[in-house]
C-alpha cells in the first residue's frame, strides 16, 4: 500500500537541482572570483587551544575544528569547490588529530587545487611590532609543514588583517609582488555571508516553497560584482567568501555559493566561479595591464578619522619584551643546538619556536588579545624558554667539556640561568660562594663577530674578585641595588615564580667580557682577601659643584642640570658631536571618545585627549653613581617612574633604563606614557623608523608621500612603530635611539623624538576585545594586585651625519643578541684544567663581516642545516659597509666537511633555482628603482657567499 | 627536502584516536542511551520555510536544511551513530530537493537504523487545543511519507514540547503506552549540549594541546547519569542529546558523544551507547519490572507555581477559528472530492491538508507563534482553502449536473462560495437577482445523517421569497443588520480582501432547509411580487410588558430582565427543564507580574491579577427581534462586546453569537475577556471538559485526581481546555455549553461556567515569543491599524440530567460540519430540469447511526478510498448510544462495488493485524479498567463495520 498524500500538490518534478558549479574564467565578462576562506586568528579573545577545541564559546562561537573538519567534507562533495587556508599552526592541530584515511582525503583535495594553502606561516604575523626574524622563522615553520605533509610551495601571500602592512613583509615576500586591496574588508560584499546560523538571505530557488527569490539574489549579487568592477582594473574581481572563525559549518556557504554560481551564470551577465588566490593573481596577470606601484609602507593605519592603530605599537610592552628577549635566545639556542647536534629526544627548541610563532600573530605581539589570551601566550613562551634552557644548557655543557669532536650524550654539567636577571633575581650568583670554589660564569655570544660587553650580576656580598680564564684579574665595580629594583624584585619574583626570597642582593657586579665570535669565554667570581673595589656615590644636591654636572667614563658625556635634575645635553668627546638635549618623562591622557567622535583609545587605537601631553615632573631628583666602568646617573621622575642612565667607558651610547609603572589611574584617567627627547636640531619634519628591524623608512611630519593627507590626529597620525630604532638629523648630526621591543615612536616637534613606552588604559577602544587595558600583576592569589610595571632599556647616540648606520647596526645587534649567560660553581683549577673556557666554534681566525648577521643557524631534523644570513646595510646607507659583503662557509664551519649547499628561498621550502616569479608591468616603468646589487651563486669550490646590501640568503648545508 | 620542524615536540603517536562507539545495551550495568534529536517547531518565531531555507536568521538562527544534510553525513561517518527526527512537514521539504544519492543514502541509514523517524506527524501537534481529526489527519500525513519512501512505521511517540498531554493523545497511540518524562527537559543534561558555537566544555583528549580533560568529563558524565538513574526504574536512562533547532552543524555533537562513549566505556562504572526511543524502551520492556497506570490526562501544565501555561487555550481566537472551520471544510471538500473522483491535475485538497497539518503544530493552532508567523499560517490555509474552495466548486458542479455514473472532466458551472459570511459579505447573495433568474443556493451536508439547518445570508432587498427544489415556497424571515455587523463587514472586508464595497446588504435572509445524509438539497431565491415577510421588531425599554421578557419561537424559553438587560433564567416547555441563569461579560486584568513573581499573562500563560474579574456591564441595553423562524435578544454590552441570542423555533439551544474587540487598552491594562453564566446548581465543584473534541474527562476544582495540588493560581489553575464544549450537572440537570473552536473554560464557582473568549495583553510572558499578546488588523497599508475584534458562537443546552449527551454529540457534529453552501443564478425551472437538486450520495434509504460520525472520506493517489468512522459516544454515556454501533459500507457506497476492504492502524500506515503492541506490567493491575467493546473483524461478505464505544475504525476500500 503506498500513501501519496504529500507528494499530490505542485508535482515533485525539478525539486532536486544538480547545480553548475563548474565555471572557469571566462573572456570578456566581469569574472567574480568567489574565494572562499576562514580568517582565524590562533588567539585573540580566546587562545589558541581554545578556538581549536571549540572551548570557551561563551566568549566567541568559534571553533577551528568545525572549519577544517566540515570544509574537507564540504569540498569532497563537489570537485569544483574550492577554499584557501592560511594558519598552519591551526592546521597542525588538525592533521594531527585526523585518520589516514581524512589525510589521504585532504591530500587528494590539495592536490586537485581544492584546498589551496595560502599564506602558510604559523600564523598570519603582525608587521608593525614584528621582528623581521621572527617572520623569517614563523613561515618558515608552516611552509614546513606544508612541504613535509603536502609537497606544496604556498605562491600567495595572504595577510588580511594585520593593522597596515610593512615594507619588510613586502621584501619577504619578493622584489615586486602583485598587491590586492579590498574594497572595504576580507568579508564578502553585504548579503553574502553564509556563516551558519548568520542573518543572510539564502538563495531560494525551490518553488514549492514560500519567498522564491532567484532573480533578486542574482540581482543583488550582479549588482554588487559591477560596483566593485567599477572600482577594478581588468574584468577580474575577487570575492573574499569568508570572514573571522567563520565556516562553522562549511557547507552553509558552499551550498549558498553553489547556487549563486549556478543561477549568475544562468544569467549570463557576469561570469561567477570558484577560485583561489593563485588563480585570481593568474587571471589578472593575463590581463596584461600595467599597474601602479607602491614603494615603502602602509603604515600607520586608521579606519576613521580619528582611529589610528598606533596605539598597539606599544601596547602590552611587557609581552613585546618578553617575546623579543627570547627571540635573541632562539637564535642562539638553535646555534648552540645545532653545534652539539640535536638529540632525537630530549629538549629541543622546538616548543619555543613554536610559541614564538604563534606569537607573532596580529593579535598576540600586537597586544591586542584578551588578557587570558596573552597569559597563555606568555605561559607557552615560557614553557618553551624552559625547554630551549635546558637545550642550552645541555649544550653548552657539552661545549666547554674537553671532548673536542666528540659526542656529549650525557653532559654531567648542570648550569644554571638566570631569566629575572633585569630586576636582580639570580639565585646562581646571589648565593654564597662556596669555601674554595668560585662562581663560573660561562658567556656565548651568538654574533658572528668578536665582542667586548658588560655583565651585571646581583651578589650579597662586595668582597669579590673577578679573573678572566687566564686567571688574570679583571676589574669590577659594585653598585648598591637601588630600592626601585629591590621593591621590583619582591613583588615580581613573587608574581612569576611564587618564591619570597627571604635575602635581597645587595649589590650589581659590574665587568667587562670579551668574547671570540659564534663562541664563549668564561669568567670566575670568587672571595677576595680585601674589600672590593668601592663604588663612588655622589648626590648632586649635597654636592653642587657648578649648574652642570658632567657624567660619563668614556669618550660619551652627558650633562645634567644640578638645580633642575633634567639632560641639558650629549656630547662625545672623540667625534666633538655635541647636541643640547633635553629629556622628560610625559603621558598623554587617552581619550574615551567625546561629542565629535565616540572614539576610545585603548590596545589597537591610540586617541590622546585633545590636551597637550602632561609632563611627569620638572624638577627631578637626581643621583649620581660614578666608577671605572660606568657612571650611572638615577632619576627618580615620579613615584612611578625611575630612570638609570648608564654611560660605559668603553661604549658609545647612553644606556637608559627606565622603570615605569603602576602607572596611577585614580584620576579615572588612562595614560600613555612617553619619554621624549628634544635635541636642538633643525630636523625638517624628517625622520627615520625601521620596518620589522631591518630597513629605515623615512618618515615626514603630516605627510603622505603618495597621497594626500589629512591631518586629524597630529600625534597619533604621526607614530610608527620602532623596532629597531628611530633617529633624525640635521646638516650635522644624527641623532638616533634604539629599543629593546617594539614601541610606537614619533617625532612630533623638529628635533624631537618621543617613544610610548607604557600605555594602561581604563576603556575599551571598540575593535572587539571588550576589555580596557589595564594590565595588572598579581600574587597571593590574586588577593593583591598592581599596575604593571615594565623595566626596560633605550639607547641614545649621537653621530656626525653619515657615521650613524655603524653604531645603529651593531648596536642593534648586540641588543637583540644579548650575552646568554650560565653559571655553576667549581674550583677554578678544577674547571680550567678540564674545561673550554674560551673558543670560538668558527675558524678561530675568522668572523663574520661587520655588515653581515647570521640570523639563522638550525640543525633540521635530517641532519641537514639551516643558515640564513643577512647583509646589514641599506644601499647607500654606509660608506664602508654598504657593499657586497662574503662570507668563508668553509671558515664559519671550521672543523666539518661541507658536502651540499642548496640555496633555498627565504623559508627554505623550494631551492632558489626552482622558484617562478611572474612580470607585472609597471606604470611609468622608466622611474623604477635601479636592480639592487645581489650576491652571486655560491661556487662549490670555495664556499664563499656573497651578499649585496640589505640581502638576505637562506642555505641547506649537508655536512 | 624535507622539513620536519613542527613534529619534533611531544611525539606524534597517538594524536589520532578511532574512538569505539559501539556499545549496546550491557546487562548488569546503568546503561546511558544518548538519543540524538533536534526539535525542530513548524513555525514558531520564523515561518516554517524560514526555519527550512535559514533566512530571517536575526530573529533565531536556525535552519533544519542544515539539521538534515549535516546529520545524514555525520550518520555516515560511523555506522554506531544514530539520530532520531519528528517533523515530517520539514522531513518533505529536504527530501525533495535531495539528490538520487543522497536519497539512496538516506534509505540505508533508514534501513540500518541509524536514522529512524518518531512520531513522524506532519508536525508534533498541539494537545489542548487541536481537534482530534486534525491530529489524525496531520499525523497520517506524516505517516504516509514514511510509508511510501521508506516502507518504515514508526514505533514510538515524541511530544516532547506540547504544553501539557491529552487523553485523546494517548488514545490515539493505542491502549497501554508507555511513557517516559524527562527529569526536566528535552535537552541534555547541563554542560551535554553540544551545538555548534554553543558554550560547552569539549572533551579534549590531545595531549598535546592545553586543557586535556578527559577525565573530568567521564566524571560529570557518570555523575548526571547517576543523578538521573536515582529517579528511574531499571538500569536504563535516556540522555535526550538534543534542543530546539540545534545539529546546524551535527558533528559538533557527534564528536563529542563519540569521545564520551568511548571513554566512559573504557572507564567502565556505566554503559554509554548511542540509541533511539525504541531501543531504550525495548531495553525497559525486557527490564520485565511493574509500572504505575497514569489514567486522564496532563492538563493544565504550569512550569512555576504562577505559571499556568491556560492562556494559549484562548489565545489568537480567530486563528483558532479559522483552523477548526478549515477542518470542517477540510473533511467535506475531501468527500466532494471523493465523490466525483480526484483529479490528476489542477486543484486539490491537499494543499489544505497541508497547511491544517502545520497549523496543528504546537506553536501554531496554540497562538503562541510570532505575529508574522501566524500570517504565514493563516496564508497557508487561505491559500489551501481557496484551493479546496476549487474542488468543491468543480465536485459539486459536477454532482448536480445530470449525468449520473458519468465523469465530469469539464465541469459548465462555476458555483460562489462565501468565507466571511459571518460578517454578511457574500457578493453573489447581495448582488441583485436578474430578471426571471433566482439565486441558486446549494447546501452540502457532509454529515452521515438526515439534517435540518438555517441558512442565512446577507441580501440587499426585503421582496425575496424562498423556494425549495419541489417547487414549494417555505418560510423565510428577514432581520435588519445590525450596525455592529455592518462595521465589522466595512472594516474587515477591506483588511482581508482589500475590497470597499459600495453597497451593504440590509437583511439578514433566513430560512429552514433539510437534507439528505452525505448529500446535498437545492433552495432557490427569487424575487417575489410582494413584500417580504417582514421581521417584528421589539425594544424591550420601549415596552417593558413587565419585569421579564421571554423569548424563544420553540420549546427552549429564555427569559430576560427588562430592566437590567440581563438573562434570569432558561427553560424548556417540552422538557420541563428551567434554570435560573445569569449570564454576563468579564475580564480579568493580565498580570504583569508583581513583587512576589515577575511573571506576566501571556500567549502562554494566563495569570490574571490579584483581583476578582471586572464586570463588563451591570446593565445592558437589550433588543429584541422575534420572528416565525427565530427570536434574536441583542445585547450591547460595551462599546465593545455585542452579543445576539438566536432561539431557534426547531432548535433546543441558545445559540449565543458575540463579537468581542477591539479590547480597550487605553488604560495600560490588558485583559483576558470571560462570558461566565451561572447557573443555580449544586455542581460540588465538578464540571466536564471535552479532550480535543472527543472524551469527556471530569474535572474537579482545586483537585487533581492522581496527585496532591497546592492551589497557588485559583483561577488559572483551574482552567482547562474545550473544544467540544463543557458542561456540569446537579442531580437533575446538566447544564451544556459547546464552542465553535478552541477556548479556555472552567467552573470557578459552583454552578458557574465561564468561557475565555478574546485575550488582549501587553506584555510578553518570557517563553521566548518576545512579543505580546496584542493582535492588530490593519488597513489602507497599515495606517489604520485596530484591536482585533472577534466573532464567534457558543451555544447552550439545558437537559435533564443523564440525556444532555445526545445533544451535545449531535449537536457538536452540525457545529464541526456546518453546511457547505455554494451559490449561483439561473432560471429556476431550467435549473430543475438539468441538475439534481437533492439527493444522497449513499443508499436513499440509508443513513449512518446516530452515534456514528465518518470522519474521513478520501480518495488517495491509487484511487483506494481511506475511510474513518467514529463512535462518538463513551462507554455509560447515553443509554441508548453507548452500544455497538453498526455501518453497512454497501450502502453507504450504493452504487460502487468495494473489491477489497483492509483495515488499517489509525494512521493508515500499517495493516491493523500486522500491528504489534508491546505488554507492560501495570502496579496494582487488579483494578486497572474494564476491556473496552470493541467491533470485531469486518465480515467480507456483508461489509458491516461494527463500533463499540469511542472506537474509531480506518479502512481502506478498493473499489
Amino acid at each position: 500500500m503506498i500513501l501519496e498524500i504529500v507528494w499530490s500538490y505542485g508535482g515533485v518534478d525539478g525539486a532536486y537541482v544538480k547545480y553548475n558549479t563548474g565555471a572557469g574564467v571566462v573572456e570578456g565578462k566581469l569574472n567574480v572570483h568567489l574565494v572562499p576562506h576562514s580568517l582565524d586568528d590562533v588567539g585573540w579573545l580566546k587562545t589558541v587551544d581554545q578556538f581549536y577545541v571549540c572551548s570557551n564559546n561563551s566568549i566567541q562561537g568559534a571553533c577551528i575544528e568545525n572549519v577544517l573538519d566540515s570544509v574537507v567534507k564540504a569540498l569532497a562533495r563537489d570537485p569544483n569547490r574550492k577554499f584557501v587556508f592560511a594558519e598552519m599552526a591551526f592546521f597542525q592541530r588538525w592533521w594531527l588529530e585526523q585518520s589516514p584515511e581524512t589525510q589521504e582525503q585532504v591530500r587528494k583535495l590539495v592536490d586537485a587545487g581544492q584546498f589551496e594553502f595560502i599564506n602558510g606561516g604559523w600564523c598570519m604575523h603582525d608587521e608593525a611590532t614584528a621582528h623581521y626574524i621572527d617572520m623569517i622563522d614563523q613561515t618558515t615553520l608552516g611552509h614546513g609543514l606544508i612541504k613535509s605533509q603536502f609537497d606544496k610551495v604556498p605562491r600567495v601571500g595572504w595577510q588580511i588583517d594585520p593593522f597596515g602592512h610593512s615594507a619588510v613583509q613586502a621584501y619577504l615576500l619578493g622584489a615586486e609582488i602583485f598587491t590586492n586591496a579590498f574594497p572595504i574588508h576580507y568579508s564578502p560584499p553585504e548579503g553574502f555571508n553564509f556563516e551558519v546560523s548568520n542573518d543572510f538571505e539564502p538563495v531560494q530557488d525551490n518553488t514549492l516553497l514560500y519567498d522564491y527569490n532567484v532573480e533578486k539574489r542574482v540581482n543583488d549579487f550582479i549588482s554588487a560584482a559591477v560596483t566593485q568592477a567599477n572600482v577594478t582594473r581588468t574584468n577580474h574581481i575577487m570575492w573574499t567568501m569568508g570572514d573571522d572563525f567563520v565556516y562553522q559549518y562549511a557547507e552553509s556557504w558552499f551550498k549558498q555559493m553553489d547556487k549563486l554560481i549556478h543561477y549568475v551564470n544562468k544569467d549570463g551577465r557576469v561570469n561567477a566561479l570558484y577560485s583561489t588566490p593563485s588563480i585570481y593573481v593568474d587571471a589578472k596577470n593575463a590581463a596584461n595591464v600595467s599597474w601602479p606601484l607602491k614603494i615603502d609602507d602602509y603604515l600607520p593605519y586608521a579606519d576613521r578619522k580619528d582611529a589610528y592603530w598606533t596605539g598597539y605599537f606599544t601596547s602590552r610592552p611587557a609581552l613585546k619584551r618578553y617575546a623579543r628577549m627570547l627571540s635573541g635566545y632562539y637564535l642562539a639556542a638553535r646555534q648552540l643546538e645545532f653545534l652539539v647536534g640535536r638529540r632525537s629526544s630530549g629538549p629541543s627548541t622546538s616548543r619555543l619556536g613554536d610559541a614564538l610563532g604563534l606569537v607573532q600573530h596580529h593579535d598576540a605581539l600586537t597586544g591586542t588579545a584578551k588578557q587570558h589570551t596573552t597569559n597563555d601566550y606568555e605561559k607557552r613562551l615560557a614553557i618553551g624558554a624552559f625547554e630551549a634552557a635546558a637545550v642550552v644548557d645541555n649544550a653548552l655543557s657539552c661545549l666547554v667539556g674537553k671532548k673536542p669532536g666528540g659526542q656529549c650524550s650525557s653532559p654531567a654539567l648542570t648550569f644554571s640561568q638566570c631569566q629575572l636577571l633585569n630586576i636582580s633575581f639570580c639565585p646562581a650568583t646571589e648565593e654564597d660562594i662556596p669555601d674554595g670554589k668560585s662562581l663560573v660564569v660561562v658567556a656565548y655570544n651568538s654574533l658572528g663577530w668578536n665582542r667586548t660587553d658588560i655583565i651585571r650580576i646581583p651578589v650579597t656580598d662586595s668582597d669579590l674578585v673577578v679573573h678572566d680564564s687566564s686567571g688574570n684579574t679583571i676589574e669590577a665595580q659594585f653598585i648598591n641595588l637601588d630600592s626601585v629594583t629591590i621593591n621590583l624584585r619582591n613583588f615580581y619574583v613573587k608574581a612569576y615564580l611564587g618564591l619570597s626570597p627571604q635575602q635581597v642582593p645587595k649589590y650589581w657586579l659590574i665587568f667587562q667580557v670579551s668574547l671570540p665570535p659564534l663562541g664563549w669565554s668564561t669568567y670566575f667570581i670568587s672571595k677576595a682577601a680585601t674589600e672590593g673595589h668601592e663604588t663612588t656615590v655622589l648626590s648632586t644636591l649635597s654636592n653642587p659643584q657648578n649648574d652642570t654636572l658632567e657624567v660619563g667614563p668614556g669618550d660619551l658625556k652627558m650633562l645634567f642640570s644640578s638645580t633642575s635634575g633634567q639632560l641639558v645635553r650629549i656630547l662625545n668627546s672623540k667625534t666633538g658631536v655635541d647636541v643640547p638635549v633635553q629629556q622628560s618623562y610625559l603621558y598623554y591622557a587617552s581619550s574615551i571618545g567625546d561629542t565629535d567622535d565616540s572614539q576610545a583609545s585603548g590596545a589597537y587605537i591610540f586617541r590622546p585627549d585633545r590636551a597637550l601631553p602632561t609632563i611627569v615632573s620638572r624638577e627631578v631628583p637626581l643621583k649620581v653613581v660614578r666608577g671605572p666602568l660606568v657612571d650611572e646617573v638615577h632619576q627618580q621622575f615620579s613615584s612611578w617612574i625611575y630612570q638609570v642612565t648608564r654611560l660605559y667607558k668603553d661604549k658609545e651610547q647612553a644606556d637608559v633604563e627606565f622603570t615605569i609603572g603602576p602607572i596611577p589611574t585614580d584620576d579615572g584617567v588612562g595614560k600613555e606614557v612617553i619619554t621624549q627627547m628634544t635635541a636642538n636640531m633643525a630636523t625638517e619634519k624628517t625622520f627615520y623608523t625601521d620596518s620589522n628591524g631591518r630597513d629605515f623608512i623615512k618618515r615626514v611630519r603630516d605627510y603622505r608621500p603618495d597621497w594626500s593627507l589629512t591631518v586629524t590626529q597630529p600625534v597619533a597620525g604621526n607614530y610608527y612603530p620602532i623596532n629597531l630604532g628611530i633617529f633624525t638629523t640635521d646638516n650635522k648630526t644624527e641623532f638616533s635611539v634604539l629599543v629593546d621591543r617594539a614601541v610606537g615612536g614619533a617625532s612630533i616637534k623638529d628635533g624631537q623624538i618621543e617613544l610610548m613606552l607604557h600605555r594602561r588604559i581604563l576603556k575599551d577602544d571598540s575593535r572587539g576585545v571588550e576589555e580596557a587595558l589595564d594590565e595588572r600583576v598579581c600574587i597571593a592569589n590574586n588577593s593583591t594586585c598592581k599596575g604593571l610595571t615594565i623595566r626596560g632599556h633605550y639607547y641614545i647616540g649621537i653621530n656626525k651625519r653619515g657615521t650613524g648606520a655603524r653604531w645603529r647596526r651593531t648596536t642593534g645587534q648586540q641588543v637583540y643578541s644579548p650575552l646568554v649567560l650560565a653559571f655553576a660553581h667549581e674550583k677554578m683549577e678544577d674547571w680550567t684544567a678540564s674545561h673550554v673556557t674560551i673558543a670560538t666554534t668558527m675558524d678561530s681566525s675568522y668572523s663574520l663581516p661587520q655588515n653581515v648577521a647570521l640570523i639563522t643557524l638550525q640543525e633540521l631534523d635530517d641532519g641537514s642545516a639551516l643558515l640564513r644570513l643577512a647583509h646589514l646595510y641599506e644601499p647607500g646607507e654606509d660608506a664602508e659597509y654598504s657593499t657586497l659583503a662574503k662570507v668563508d662557509l668553509k671558515k664559519m664551519f671550521a672543523g666539518r666537511t661541507i658536502k651540499e649547499v642548496k640555496e633555498m628561498s627565504l623559508s627554505a621550502n623550494q631551492e632558489k633555482s626552482e622558484m617562478k616569479r611572474m612580470a607585472w608591468k609597471v606604470e611609468g616603468e622608466a622611474t623604477a628603482e635601479p636592480t639592487p646589487l645581489r650576491g652571486g651563486p655560491v661556487n662549490v669550490s670555495d664556499l664563499v657567499v656573497e651578499l649585496g646590501p640589505m640581502e638576505i640568503r637562506t642555505f641547506l648545508l649537508i655536512f
